[in-house]
């Protein structure tokens, strides 16, 4: 999960899902963990990053597609993943859909 | 810095730079809280979100259009930190620059 994804040339699809946690677990790390591995298995799933820090979450997943995004959303167990979210999880969060349209990766070549 | 970031209605840009650090801090932090100090100062600007954890920083900053990525990408003390960056800072880095298509927000209303 917490590397730089390895994401083919442009155009492709990003989702953006910044999350602030309610507190607890509530089995919220292994729903967490099944998801990021369930996501992986998607048709058209690219690649993820993630990061938490002072109490903000941010997780970005990259798609082929904006049906690979809508097949991914309708999934019945992410479905209530999602519930569990609004639910119990998330003191809020926003989601964004974005077509990205230029990148740039830089690796240091000296290490 | 830590918070979800309240952007306009769609569409609007993102760009999202995931980042990870060379060892010791060489003047990083400073450089980074002048930048996002900086960064918030610029036309177009609509907002941030940052996150880092297990060596995998984000940072995502919300624009009105191309234009003002372009012109924050240009701005001098920004490209000297761009180029602190390529050579002293990031080991590793990606920046993926994105049209925002749609949005959805939830904030809990019982506490």
């Amino acid at each position: 999960m917490s590397e730089i994804a390895k994401t083919p040339p442009t155009p492709y699809y990003a989702v953006i899902f910044c999350s602030v946690r309610t507190a607890g677990d509530d089995g919220y790390d292994e729903l967490a963990a099944r998801m990021s591995e369930l996501s992986a298995e998607q048709d058209g799933f690219l690649g993820m990053e993630h990061a938490r820090s002072e109490g903000l979450g941010i997780t970005i997943c990259y798609w082929k597609s904006l049906e690979a995004i809508a097949e991914w959303r309708e999934n019945a167990e992410h479905k209530f993943a999602q519930q569990k979210g609004y639910e119990t999880f998330y003191q809020a969060f926003a989601t964004r859909i974005c077509k990205v349209e230029r990148d740039n990766f830089f690796e240091r070549q000296d290490s």
